[in-house]
């Protein structure tokens, strides 16, 4: 099939967006089907293993791959076709001075830091579900499957190398649980190829990820890639068969909120051709908004609306519908 | 019906919360059938009205009233029956330093203030929707009727008055949209006789309400009042049928989203006996969460899980549950 | 002495802004001599008493004062002649949840509070020099006396009643060591007669208060009061010998910053005639600014500027000369 | 004279902390003299010359200089000697949407930016003063020269290379006035060689450079280098005469001044020995904090301590005193 690039991820290397050699080369229209390890770099393999002892490094992310022809100015489109548990087991953490309630490397106080404890949930793929199992009594509960990519980015503009636990502009680490699969994923490109990578699968994670960790997994993913050239993205958007979104990532958490706004509001003035008050007003009616993370270096925000409420406009040409039928065509 | 206790507002004339005489007496256990005006006291009536021009006072409240037996340390249930809009038309507007695109009265610039421009929305109480048209082109769009109440409140702690418009530990301007009928709101209660008393309502609102300004109506509301005796409540709450909800209120926005989270996670603690790290743990993965508004004096946010989750732990010995029995006994 | 008002402040009732019945009628130009109890309600008198356990209630004020005219839209200006401890000790503490190194109510995290623990400064009024001891071992160390108020302020507008925890536009707990003797503190009048209220005295405090308490002390208090009349003040300012200075109360931090340079350069433009931009980029290089608290319901900064640089431009008609005259004619 | 490396900046083509290679190498105890060029890349000459118009890149800074025998782990330490115009003149502006009293990027508005405006200041290095010259009137006033260096950081860690606008743990865009001749800064290395690079240059700056701009100028630079061994350092921090300095990076920006005050309780207590609650308290009453920018990427506050209230504790085993006398003997 020549429209698909496999990459296996055989060891995590690659901890950054930016300041690292393309691994595969992939064009416009082509689909990659990789995988990904856990935020733990896969050293996490009980609930004896705590973290902070075993693990090396956090947040590997698989990539970075080249996008033939991407250039600065462009948008790179990423559709999610699968994102898919690799393991029949996640795990979460709290993790000393992360999260969102404790202080913190940014928010220190001179309390001491919360415990550190792991918990282990078994996957059953099947059925779609996974289950909680508390430390320190008997209670169970199952949670539905949601898979996700907390960590999906480009190489950042102006040189710049950043981490893979800090998200921006160029993406990162959104730790939305909108990035789904079904969802396509919009980011401005900044260097030549994009450099696109992506990691740390959720298999599920709540709204504002409040203790710092999600159920973290290893994942199989399948994305078809596509370019929008000449249009650029600010910040990263996604589209789904009914919604358009919008995701900001700052600190305060109002500013995040702020930019998801911004670029929904201007994103559905361009779209629809209303005056920007007259989007502002319907925004603030028929928007929805929720936080991703609260919890990393910048928090994420997200806005959205129906694009029922839009009369169906069309986004970057049609892309996500085009990249879906890319996508089925696989099957 | 001597579980009923009528009262119809005339002239707006309350806008904060304490400091004035109850207005009425409510015995646990009663039903309390109202009226509330409007955010603009009900003074914009075309969308010539600019509210900066023919507005004297902003968001009235109705009330206060006077619960029998209510002492500080008490919690007040208010299981809302019907929120109605009493007219077929509401009212929205871009106001000047008000809202999250925009500087403020608190967030300075040294930029002139956005326009202030009104919209008038029909509503459409049989179809149960309401009709958005813009200002500037022939766009109109129909939105769901999703009526609810923008401020529930009670006399503050230490013999403070606070305006309507904020926010805080006693309820007041939540802006929420989780605040719908149907729904059972608790509050501490702080002073003899709770001094509850509501307003605002919105036909609906967007997430975050993010020009500042929903579509506001006057509205017809029928609310369960019943006290929990010894039960305190540190933070605003909310169930549903189906979730438990707790509400933060504060700037920055993350730390609304901390109190929200941090009550959520004690609640749900002392509710299922949980262990406090179990508990964090389990709200990460299964919580939700979304900003009420981010534009008041505090924005406020919400923490949100399943009861199902919880093995339907009862929340204050099933108050809900039994206001919901009261309220239907009435039709 | 007619132009004189003796006010001795018995037992501390007083803990809000607004609310209250006037204790005393000053005439503009008249000057006040009262005395204040210290934030503890003078219940903290060896290192041994807890706040949490032996205080009922926290920062007491003397008040409110019905200063004759004032009526909304006027500026109250307050010169303080001397604030001088009332006795040779004070006291400090840290306080479960409070100060800027601590989760706190506002800002809650699962860890558990810091330690509450008192510090007891012995005061030398003659050599002008107060002593810390440590707790856990013998260090000592001798700061400069540096006598201040924490909290002056007005009733509030829209018929609001605040704690004397908060600062906000009517002053209040401004905490902000720029309150020193010598200094005219200006304020907008919300309500006739202004109703101002002072206490909260400080023997010293660092700049950020950072663990929430300074060292608190009971004062003697000599205020030369003036009213401008039609000349209203957004924001507190305090104009000394050689500068002026607004003051911003809000959270989050950057909020407060930008509403005091904000006022400040606005007042500046104002005062010189200089154009807005122009305005604004002498005050980017030739201001100062700092933090008062970081710890209270509203953090403050303050923003401030030589008035030479402004080539000795008069500020509300040349009030706190004027001040200082009356206040010397005293001696 | 063997004990210093000249190195003339050329060109300026470093924008980045990481991601070049060293362009020279110094030895712990050598001296390094060189220039840096302005934040506008030297291409406003005239307030004619908008920035947005006439600059393809901002904030270059001179390096990276490899420290010999510098490992991660170890502490960087800078001690300016001389930090002089190169110029007579230096430039500020107002940029669109950038400075704390606009929209910008991060805080985004639907409102239009403010004017971009350039102002040119005479600096007259013999009597130390610099002209502010009005550009809507003729309104001048000299201000003191204050010279500094915005903008010095070693490579941060983890393979990121950061934009040189950002402020953070590597130091970096710090912005703030108390990076003057006659202190030394200390950084924690990251990398071998440690990398650091210097620049942004002002002549002067207001607390807070509200405006986002200060008076920008091309500087001649002595440092003198040392190296402590094994010594980590958390946050960027300033040693002078007579007082400890540490700095916080962040957003919002109480934690800025959260970051600055834990940095400081904890160095002081470990420099003391004296208890963690007791140094919180002495540093609660005798400290003294401000911010550097509010406008960057990162706010930075600064937390100071007298180094006479601690006995004259002596940090870093006396680095700053040793480095004082290396430069002296220069002369």
């Amino acid at each position: 099939m020549t429209g698909v690039v496999d990459f296996e991820l055989d060891e995590p290397t690659l901890y950054t967006f930016g300041g690292a050699e393309a691994v595969a080369l992939i064009q416009p229209g082509q689909i990659l089907r990789t995988t990904t390890e856990d935020c733990f770099s896969g050293a996490v393999l009980t609930v004896d293993d705590l973290p902070s002892k075993v693990c090396q490094r956090f947040n590997p992310v698989t990539g970075p791959f080249h996008v033939a022809g991407a250039e600065p100015g462009d948008t790179l489109a990423l559709h999610f076709t699968a994102i898919t548990p690799a393991r029949d087991w996640g795990m979460s953490a709290t993790f000393p001075h992360f999260g969102a309630l404790t202080s913190t490397h940014t928010t220190p106080t001179l309390q001491p830091p919360l415990p550190e404890r792991v918990w282990k949930y078994d996957i059953d793929r099947q059925v779609g579900m996974l289950r909680y199992a508390a430390r320190r009594s008997d209670f169970t509960v199952d949670l539905p499957l949601d898979p996700m990519l907390g960590t999906v980015g480009v190489a950042p503009s102006g040189g710049e190398v950043r981490t893979s636990i800090v998200p921006d502009t160029h993406g990162g680490n959104l730790d939305t649980p909108e990035l789904r699969p079904g969802t396509t994923l919009y980011l401005g490109v900044n260097v030549p190829g994009a450099l696109f990578a992506l990691g740390d699968g959720h298999a599920r994670q709540g709204q504002g990820e409040v203790c710092g960790v999600a159920v973290e997994c290893a994942m199989r993913v399948t994305v078809a890639v596509d370019l929008i050239k000449d249009v650029p993205t600010p910040w990263p958007r996604i589209e789904t068969d009914h919604q358009l979104i919008s995701i900001g990532a700052a600190r305060p958490l109002e500013d995040a909120f702020r930019i998801s706004q911004h670029d929904l509001v201007t994103w559905v003035a361009d779209l629809t051709g209303l005056d920007l008050l007259d989007t502002y007003q319907l925004v603030s009616q028929a928007g929805r908004a929720a936080p991703g993370n609260v919890c990393d270096p910048n928090y994420t925000m997200h806005a959205a609306i129906d694009t029922a409420i839009l009369r169906h406009a069309t986004a970057y040409g049609g892309a996500h519908r085009r990249l879906r039928g890319v996508a089925s065509s696989l099957w």
